[in-house]
Order: structure tokens, then sequence, then C-alpha cells
């Protein structure tokens, strides 16, 4: 299989409080329209690509659960199934999963030719377990979500091996290694990223260069392949970044979102070139030296 | 003692190859000189500071060791030692290491009161064993050098705690990492980074950026200070890059060298402000999942 290809992010604007799926999904559907005339064979859409960024409200029981899927594909996103498989184009897709067992995670999928490829569940979650009243919007990641149970698994696809991590998973070095170690070449991901950082607000005019900093480190030092998706913009009265990046395995950004709003933005990607720095700076068999990085997998103080 | 002080980076040009220890201890004496009446407490001399960086050349026995202190201080450099101790400034020195025992190592220590106060071996080796005809230049370190021996000490100092790593040590996130476990807030390195990459030229553009991708990631996913030193400039024929730099723990750069030449930059270092980083977003306790991590450590395949 061509190891060449087009590759597309659907940055997304805000999603309302009150905007059902079958709508959210209409938007992601245009979107693979257009990734797909401008000739992409992969579009990657964002980290909870179905609804509002629910995390930011204290909810309980049934009022949480409704923001979960509890099939994928299911009656409202079964079009994103089909219209994937019409059209040839794989999609990574961003959402809140219910299991049968009622464990609730933070999910992203790979689809190609209409089926799922590749599962991954958020294993690095942001934000605070107990509700705080001093927060503008509360951030409750790791109230509502169990951490991934997956691991960072990498799959075929697309002519080459795949990986995926979610938001705050692209800030953490051991992300990406684990990615590249497992032989990813090209890894998807979406975020939501307030811009406003309550804990620390003199970091707030840092928020792009941050997330462009962590995905172009991730890349040239596992010389890897990232399309990064933001859902963007004024969501019910929280500023999200937007920043959608594609970036290659030297780390240099070769496509960027210009705006807050759905935008599809499209870079041609050779996974071969992911050799430029396996082979070279970054050959880890040559270089790494794991006997001395013990402390690195050490348990966590407690 | 205060944790809030002027530090400084003292980057060198060219050092040639018949140039006596005498004449770069000199040059060096006289950046510490400068970075004292700048206000400087702390300044961070390059990777082998002392001669020409002897790995582009292939030497044996006698010759090779000729590159080598055995002793530290020795007579031509106790004059750094002495004016530190007479200043009141601490150094970081990276040099040739040769032990009693006939043992090699790429290695930096940290001088405080005329006294060595911490030293590391250089643990990531690039380059290559064996001499390579086609190269315009050598790049001997995993010849000359043993890999380094102490793993990724930190140490009190300047009233926090303080690591080091040299050169290609930067590229990879496991040295980060490790000093940051290890509640390092502050990094010294030197670096002699070749303009030209011979195994893959097509990235020879891309040098400064790599290097300061690599140090603002380190300092930003870790919320610790970094000061990097170049030996810069066209030395025996082969360009090395400039572009010394410190870093903050937001991974900012906040100065950066001018030229190729010997050059002093400073900038006012506050520990207390790793804080910023390590309390939150990158709270190690609260968000790292080293349960996942095990390929990380994992030894390499043979």
């Amino acid at each position: 299989m061509a190891r060449e290809f087009i590759a597309a992010v659907a940055q997304m604007g805000p999603i309302a409080r009150d905007e059902p799926r079958a709508s959210a999904v209409a938007r992601l559907c245009a979107m693979m329209r257009e990734a797909h005339a401008r000739a992409a064979r992969l579009v990657v859409f964002p980290e909870l690509a179905l609804t509002s960024f629910f995390p930011r409200w204290v909810l309980e029981g049934d009022a949480l659960d409704a923001w979960f899927e509890t099939e994928m594909p299911g009656p409202e996103t079964e079009p994103l199934f089909a219209l994937s498989a019409q059209l040839g184009i794989a999609f990574h897709l961003g959402y809140a999963e219910l299991t049968p067992e009622g464990r609730h995670f933070n999910t992203a999928i790979l689809v190609d030719g209409g089926q799922i490829r590749g599962k991954y569940r958020k294993v690095h979650l942001p934000g605070h377990r107990e509700p705080e009243e001093w927060r503008p919007f509360q951030h409750l990641e790791k109230r509502y979500f169990e951490t991934g149970d997956l691991g960072f698994p990498v799959f075929d696809g697309l002519g080459g091996r795949l990986g995926m991590c979610i938001c705050n998973d692209r800030r953490w070095p051991e992300t990406w290694r684990m990615l590249g170690l497992g032989g990813a070449e090209l890894v998807a991901l979406g975020y939501n990223t307030p811009l406003h950082y309550p804990p620390a607000p003199e970091h707030d005019h840092l928020q792009y260069f941050h997330n462009a900093l962590s995905v172009q480190a991730g890349c040239y030092a596992n010389g890897l392949w990232a399309l990064a998706a933001a859902k963007a913009g004024r969501e019910e009265g929280c500023d999200l970044i937007g920043g959608s990046l594609i970036v290659a395995p030297t780390g240099e950004i070769v496509a960027q979102a210009q705006g807050l709003g759905d935008e599809v933005i499209t870079a041609r990607v050779d996974l071969d070139r992911c050799s430029e720095i396996r082979r070279n700076i970054f050959d880890f068999a040559q270089h790494r030296e794991p006997q001395l990085y013990g402390l690195l997998t050490a348990a966590k103080p407690r």
C-alpha cells in the first residue's frame, strides 16, 4: 500500500450544550467531504467531537451518562462510518465511551473501510476529581473518566504503523516515546484545551506555544508524523484554543489552522520520511540507554 | 540561600587544534569575569571546553589520551577554580576525563567555592565506533568515551537542586525526565553540534531549531530552567552551531547568543518559578502513570 498520501485535520468550532449529536455529525461529515475533495486519505477529528466539552460542568447519574456513547457506531454516528466507506477515507474520532460494564473512558478510534481498526483510551487525565467552586469552569476529567486501560497501542493502517493519543497526553514525553518504541509512524490526536488555565493564569499567553512545542518535540524525538485537531473557539462561555497542526518527523509544522471555527487543513504525508530521524539521530537501538532510565517506571510517591 | 539569582551562559568560539589549554582557560576566565561583572552567580561553559572537538579525528594511544584531563583541577585548569573562588561565582565546565583506572568519559562538573560540587558523565554518546571514510569529519564519541556510569545525578547548590547533561543528551526526553524526577530545578549543559550532519544533510537547516526545540521541550515538560552553552563557529574546517540559550520552566527562551564567537548571555533565574509548572500541569505525582510506561525501561532489541 502507498506509504505517501494526503492527510487532513478537521478542526471544529464550538459545540453548544444543546447542540444535538446529529448536528455535530453533520458538521463532521461536511469536513470529511471537504477532506476527500482535497484528496485526503485520512481525516482527524478532535477529542470528544460529538458534544460540548461536558467535564466543565458538575453532572451525575443519567445526566452525566447522557454525554457518553454506548455503542460505536450508534444511530447518530452511523453516517460518519457510511460516508467514510463510501468515499474511501479513513477517520479518527474522539468521543466519550460508556462500556456495557458501566465503565467510562475518554476514547478515540481509527476507522477505515467502515470498520474500527484501532481504539485508544486516554491515559493522562488532567483536571481534578472534586468540584472546586473557585473555578470559573470545572475540569472534571479525573472524576468522569477512568485512566485508559489499553496502554499505547500501535496498529497497522494506511500502509504503515499508526498510533493515537488524546489532548493532555500530548504534553507527556512518555506518550510519544511509548508510541515511538511501539513503531508508530503517524499519531492522530484531538484536543479541547482551554485558553485560560485558572491554576496559573500567568501562562494563558503560552497555550498555543505549549501545544505546538509538545507536538513538535514528540514528533522530532520519535521521528513520526502527528495530526493534531482542536475543538476551538468560545464554547458555552469557555474559550478553547485552535492551532490545529500537521507536524513532520523533523518537528516542522507543515500545516496549521488559521482560525477558531470548522476548518480543514491538509498536507502530504510520506511515512518513509520517519527513517530520516529514526535511522540517524534517534536510532533507538543504537543510542538509547534504558538500563539507566529506572526512575521512569518507578512507582509514584504516595 | 537566595533562590533567585543572575545566571550566565558563556558561549565559546572555535578552539584551534594547536591552541593550548592555557589559552582556552584564559578565554574562559575572561568570560567568567564578564559574567561576574554582570552580577552572575553561575556561569555555564560548553562541552569539551578546553580543547578542539577531537572526536572528529582518528586518534590512538597517547595521541588520543593527550586530549584528556587526568586531574581536575590540574595545573592548566587551576586558574578557573581560583578565580571562581575569588569572585564567588559558580561554574559548569565540560572536559574529557581520563580516570586513574584508564577509563575515558565525556564529563562535566559544577564547581562552587573552589570545590567540585557535582559531576556528570555523558550517557547518550552520538556518532559511531569505527572510522567511516566517506565522512568529511569523523564523530567518534562512541569510540573514545564510555557510556557515563553516574546516572543522572541531582545535587544541592545555589539554593536549589541542580542537574547536568551534555550535548546529545539534550535531545533525549529521558534525560530531562530523569533529571526532573530527581528534583532538578536547573540543568546546565554544553554542546559541540556540527551544522552539517552527513547522514542526513537535508536536515542541516534544522540544527538550530532542533537545539532550541529539545531544550525548550525538556524545560517545559519538567518545569525547570536550562542553561545551554555552545562551542560555536568554524573549528578546524568544521562548522559548529551557536544559539546558546537560557530557557525558563515555561519553555520560553529568555536569553540567546547572537553570533558564533565567545559571548556571555545572562538572565534572572528564579528557582521558585519551577512550581508554576510542577505543581500544575506537570504535577508528576498527580498525573504520571508509570505503571503504563513499561517499554521505556525494557532492554533494547539486539
